[in-house]
């Protein structure tokens, strides 16, 4: 059941000092680019787009996901989006040279991205503690 | 292509003053206690879950959307949490007094939303022009 055609989630998050995340990594720049060219091409009440936190990839941003078909984006730029709307919004078909088809090796990088997060975050709090 | 069994999503939006959005109704406790509740079940490598923002049932929150199934649960509770992981993560049932299954209505209360959303911004914007 879902109310949208298409709906994608569109990576913001912004992690302290240099840590990479999709922010840093212009997904501002992204998500505006999106919602114009949707707008442009009249599909804002096909496509919904939903910000969101971090989905792991975030060496790699900006990253993005779409459902229903589930295809996790890598590394998605404002050149990008014109491409992205008509290959996978107007026509069906998933921007392949964007798209991460390695589930095994991607389920890897997230976790291993969460584990530098947690440990960065017990750093953060033992520092607080001091 | 997915790399975890399921993914949630999960409205962390905060809306300026009184405008209803999930964090002012109790979204930050009801994903601490679904983390929790995950952990403690030995599901946080089958289930993953993302902070989002506004998916546009604002009074009606906290909200939650769980793929690849494509269901919206509205109003869950800290309450709701242990069902919610037992039936749907665990026996693969949604769990159905929570979950949303009108989809016209759903993609109609999400609309006006997003318009009051636009129509708060708009007035803002005019506000700070004076």
């Amino acid at each position: 059941m879902e109310p949208f055609r298409y709906h994608v989630y569109a990576c913001q998050q912004e992690k302290p000092g240099n840590a990479p995340c999709c922010a840093g990594r212009g997904s501002a720049a992204v998500l505006d680019a999106l919602r114009r060219e949707l707008a442009a091409k009249g599909l804002m009440d096909t496509v919904q787009v939903t910000t969101c936190g971090s989905l792991g990839m975030c060496e790699r941003g900006p990253n993005l996901v779409v459902y229903p078909e589930g295809v996790w984006y890598a590394g998605v730029q404002v050149a990008d989006v014109p491409e992205l709307v008509r290959e996978h919004f107007q026509n069906g078909r998933a921007v392949e040279r964007l798209a991460e088809r390695d589930a095994a090796a991607l389920k890897k990088e997230i976790a291993e991205n969460r584990a530098k997060a947690m440990a960065a975050l017990a750093a953060q709090q033992a520092a607080a503690r001091k």
